[in-house]
């Protein structure tokens, strides 16, 4: 895996603000862990309001962390007066997400000027051990003329 | 677009009774609207803490209702004994989402015995206007085995 | 589906040229069939050298295809002095792909200033029979500066 | 990367047989290479007739040596007298395919009784360099009654 050089020194502190003002990741009680230059984790501790039918973690709960841990990743390589969105992404739920957390990890496969890929691993730790539970791809862009929180109305 | 017809006649009610136990559908405050074989339409009213760091409709919780409806439309084809899990998706973001509701549509585009692949598009509604937002693929596995609902312990 | 408008009178001509200079398209014995704003049919006619080990076509073949036609149906629409390239794409192989010939159609799902998103299908005809036998989605990207031809040496 | 155990001891000739059967790779000039438990390489040389209208190795073409690494790292661990067949995949093209050669480089993620779920790696060789291309995920199918070779007429 290639080290990155993140152009804007203070990549940690925009990631962890842009994240702060996802609502959806604090209905999840999803929290940001690792900040790297193109690395992020989160982690998502077990709730029952999480859950699919069967009780394991529900596949879009498991998506949305890995798309967000895929979208800061490349976040932390941004300049400071850009903001990211998702193209696409694909995951296999390679296993039930079955545990007491979800921990998704995000790392730059690609950067670049306009598109940045990212790909993501989602493991499930149950009972001390690590399962992997889902994996995959993301294209992010990169809005430089587009600052990371909501427009004024 | 083909016409499916159901194996067991209870489809819709065992999808909306497989619906009301995912807890993730519950939090999000999504609804299950149209039920017909081969079709799952899921509704998600606006709400703050549904968003990303713009104000949208965060990707994940985009996701989330396309994948549910995409699962449950290959579900509604499925025998009364069985299960569905998201073998693995991919989704595309065409645009932002942003209005006052988000609708998922799934389809089957192609039932099998152990694998069924759903298309899904998500719409968002807008002041009187539909946006498509989002459109995807999905590999459904049907486990004949297991029901549908958290094992006892 | 929506119909576009392209904003080249001579989209179809550019697109037969370009198609003409894919070496790849030649060597499988592929046929530029269908050419209208924002949707084109490639054909593919069986031969043993395209196929995997059952005798089916290879799905590295089909894909070929579906790619270049999902491409051109971007490139219909985009400007005359533009190139495009495919960013990623995704394909469900939904069934072997048995027959005399293959079809792939490509359309606009979603065009794009930048990226333009295509859905694709390719049928396989056999015995007067069509089979839906592969279907996915990519995202091409314009090349707003580069002429859509090998660079001079 | 977790190490792996084959069941079938004559693994990689069953492999090495199998990949003889397919034309397709024979018409692209494809090389097996590596042939490890849970990783498969193919190698494709540069040609004019595998090119897109840039000169670059058509995406189509990148697309099958993956497609294929990836299947038959995923056949390396199947039993003798089974065969495989590609439900899916996806790929991101992230870089031009521009070089002498290219390597693709198939990993298994996730082994399964039916579904096995591999990753995939294309790297372009320039001039002594390597130049990842693209990367990406596959979802094979284990197919347990059926030999990999055509059907007897």
């Amino acid at each position: 895996m290639p080290a990155f050089e993140p152009v804007d020194a203070h990549f940690e502190r925009r990631v962890r603000e842009s994240f702060a003002r996802q609502g959806a990741m604090r209905l999840l009680g999803a929290r940001l862990a690792c900040v790297e230059p193109g690395r992020v984790d989160i982690e998502l501790p077990y709730r029952d309001d999480l859950t699919q039918q069967h009780g394991y973690f529900h596949a879009g709960m498991t998506s949305a962390i890995a798309d967000s841990a895929g979208g800061y990743a490349g976040y932390t390589l941004f300049p400071a007066d850009s903001s990211v969105l998702t193209v696409e992404f694909k995951i296999n739920l390679v296993a039930p997400a079955a545990g007491e957390k979800l921990v998704a990890t995000g790392r730059v496969k690609k950067p670049g000027r306009t598109l940045t890929i990212c790909e993501f691993e989602v493991v499930a730790a149950k009972n001390g051990e690590q399962v992997l539970c889902a994996c995959g791809l993301a294209t992010m862009i990169r809005l430089s003329d587009r600052p990371d929180r909501p427009r004024a109305e």
